[in-house]
């Protein structure tokens, strides 16, 4: 990139250490969560500790800050004015939050990955605790350094999507609730309910090895590019997808040896980050601009993939030939009306990356009130096994036997500061609302069911993907259809397809 | 540790910083080696550069180079001697050497690790040629900025192997080669040579997954510890090992399917490394005397493991029912003599990694010769590929047919600076002389035969692991034999152990 500022272009130079630490950090958190042996976990914390106390130093060097503080936006350019915005949203945490916090931070997280994967193995919600009270300890300190209106909470929020407030997730959650628990309801009414088919568990099985293959069969027809990253098997871990490198971005998958689906739709769900990441213009490498720009558009790429692809009707017309191929003795005899059904049954189920489209989001109305309450010490980390189940059973219906099923099922709070998961929400509402803009511009269903996807990636790259970071989430959405976010586009899409699925009329 | 002294404390402290960054820098090359997505060079040769040039700066600091060179040795205890002594070995290329020739190289090689191994992949010499020329005359620059008394090649060697000169490895060679070829000779002339069997090549084949078993058995037994360590495959690039942490000494392996014998002995040879770095004394982690003390020391453990324990009889006979159980179909009528024939064919061949103990030496002479050529711009980089054939002719009788199975087959001249080679020779020299002191303290023979390592082991933590770098070599084959280093042992050694198998009077 050419700089017509000079104190754009001192930033940006500036910037690409800080840029550098953090692909150096990826490849250290990648490396712990994909190969770390066990002894090994102390001393890669304190690798991943200096790092983040780099980046620290370069964040917080007077002549940076100065220069973040004191650039005047007026005279930039429109990239320029983007990079000084990116810049002043992630100093935030910078400048506030004191050296030393961010380091404890970020070395704990590096240890608690380790502790909550053993404790979810072990389903030792007590070995969990302690680590977790240290840090939501962290959390708390940290929301008090960056300060905030209204809420605790609203300082995390802010972390992962510019500006998002609780106030704003009450409102979405408040429309979106009632009608989610109302189709819901209804579904489990129905007639169909009952009849619809399903896996005959326990009775066939689908070898690692030929899940690996269909997965990477599938996210190569995404567009996925796999000399710029990897799939790699993390079983039973949690995936996720990270970026190492502009020419690096490597998701994790599991696999179910009895149930195939779960694995494919993972697959789809962390192409769908990469895609994004893989796609952002190069000339954005190593300045503010690279990366997705919030993790609520980042999410709507993820479920747009699994969701509005990969669990559409057409996609199994598409993709039936293929499974009977990888599975002749399972599924010769299950056609593509039977895999519909079998990729989007309706169940009050218990856990969120396995939930169908109607009650995801109350899993994450459930993770919104407990890091509500947590954040604002209204309940205390000891007692979530037990508001998990109670909550579960006000939203789901169903309760959780283990808290393996229950409050130890997600990484999040092992990882990173409070405030991601209402960003799941965002990325339904999101990838809904483009889907509906996508459909006037191009024949999606006709190309799905050809298996057809670059076109539809190359929408996304164009709208989306290439701008990294230049727009934030409100822009990018009025830029691309028109308007902000609302919850009509993700409500009707649902009622419209899951009538059909059910035969049904939700309105 | 705990330090009577102020500034060793001090230089201790700050040391620490450069400790991580080499073990971040590892990490980063470990994952270059075994997983980067092929367009991802460019963005990690970049990281690594970065992290060379902080850990540069830490070296050239002014207040951290002042202690180096002002504190007094006389009054600091033995530990607080060595670290000082350490440093001030390892401070001469960061004092000397300017920190861009440093971050060059550091680049450069990450870059041509991957050159190299698609040019010997296709068989391209001149593929490798402009990053080989390149390094070269790094190579060149680095020995000038180090200075040495008689030769540049000098200034090399001792990064490898405090103070080892041209003159000394001369000296060694003048002994070895003859007598080498002369055993040689010999041995080919002997009625045996021709009637010890071989593996019916292309006619039995040996899965991989069973030959990573037969490893992972192989290197337990030995001591390894796999909760501090991996054993990943690189087929067909060449195996390494490298410690990413105190407690994760990491190794490769590769693996041929028509023949499983250079994969058991690739992962002794590793492993024996491995085991130097998990046996230094918990409390050096992260200070100079962490690690294995040189280059030779290193490869005795490599080179003992591999060819004392591996390719002894004892060690085939504890080895042949296991091999019996891995391989039924295809080993079940080879016995132990046959088999402690097979891994002791005497052959003029072609690869260093997989040849005798009687020839390996020769082609350590041969990297020797051109090495000090190159160094002093005696000869050419283009003209590798000739000279290589016609020294392999002249030492081992036989001639690449490619550049893949001549000059192109070893990593080294990619990895880092030259030098590095004459210490498998020293390695070997010292296994000999450790073998000898080992068998008056401990009935090795029997021990081996019964797969009774931990002995073995435990002599080696004591007399030499442990220690780390607080010995040098010189100092450590004192303390442990009362004598320097000669290549008496390791010539008696050989005429012992190849004239029983050949049935001759080797002397």
């Amino acid at each position: 990139m050419r700089f017509s500022n000079i104190k754009i272009k001192n930033l940006v130079g500036k910037y690409r250490e800080i840029s550098l630490l953090g692909k150096i950090n990826a490849v250290l958190s990648w490396d712990l969560e994909v190969n770390l042996p066990q002894k090994a976990i102390e001393g890669r914390a304190a690798q991943i500790a200096y790092l983040t106390k780099l980046a620290a130093e370069r964040w917080q060097d007077a002549e940076f800050k100065k220069l973040v503080q004191d650039t005047k936006s007026s005279t930039l350019n429109m990239q320029e004015k983007a990079i000084l915005r990116n810049l002043r949203q992630s100093a935030k945490f910078y400048f506030k939050v004191p050296k030393e916090i961010i380091v404890e931070f970020a070395e704990t997280a590096a240890k608690t990955t380790v502790v909550w994967g053993k404790a979810r193995k072990e389903n030792k919600f007590k070995d969990f605790l302690p680590s977790l009270k240290k840090l939501l300890e962290l959390n708390r300190i940290i929301a008090e350094h960056l300060g905030y209106k209204d809420n605790p909470y609203d300082a995390l929020l802010d972390l992962y999507e510019p500006g998002l407030t609780v106030r704003q997730c009450k409102q979405i959650f408040a429309k979106l609730q009632p009608e989610l628990t109302s189709i819901l309801t209804k579904i489990q009414k129905s007639k169909n309910y009952k009849n619809k088919p399903d896996l005959i568990e326990g009775e066939l099985d689908y070898p690692v090895i030929s899940q690996e293959q269909l997965c990477l069969f599938v996210i190569k027809r995404m567009g996925y590019d796999l000399d710029a990253g990897r799939m790699d098997n993390i079983t039973p871990a949690h995936p996720f997808t990270n970026e190492l490198g502009r020419f690096d971005v490597r998701f994790t998958n599991r696999y179910d040896p009895k149930d195939f689906r779960e694995s494919l739709m993972t697959a789809m769900h962390e192409a769908g980050h990469a895609l994004y990441e893989q796609g952002v213009d190069e000339q954005y490498s190593d300045t503010p601009l690279q990366g997705g720009v919030s993790l609520g558009i980042h999410e709507s790429q993820s479920r747009f993939w699994e969701n509005q692809i990969g669990r559409s009707r057409e996609f199994m017309m598409f993709l039936t030939p293929v499974l009977h191929a990888f599975y002749p003795r399972q599924l010769s005899k299950v056609d593509a009306d039977s895999l519909f059904d079998l990729f989007n049954q309706v169940r009050s189920s218990l856990i969120r990356t396995e939930a169908d489209e109607v009650t995801y989001n109350l899993h994450i109305a459930l993770r919104f009130e407990l890091e509500e309450a947590l954040v604002n010490a209204k309940i205390e980390a000891k007692d979530l096994p037990e508001i998990w189940r109670v909550k579960m059973k006000k939203y789901l219906g169903v309760v959780p036997k283990t808290d393996r099923e229950g409050v130890l099922q997600d990484v999040h709070w092992s990882h990173s500061p409070m405030g991601y998961f209402p960003t799941y929400t965002l990325g339904n509402l999101y990838a809904a609302q483009f889907t509906d803009k996508m459909q006037k511009e191009l024949n999606i269903d006709e190309l799905i069911e050809k298996g057809e996807l670059e076109p539809i990636l190359s929408w996304l790259r164009t709208n989306i993907h290439r701008h990294g970071s230049l727009y934030w989430p409100d822009e990018l959405a009025k830029k691309i259809f028109g308007k902000q976010l609302n919850t009509e586009y993700f409500l009707n899409y649902l009622k419209k397809k899951y009538s059909k699925i059910y035969g049904l009329k939700l309105s």
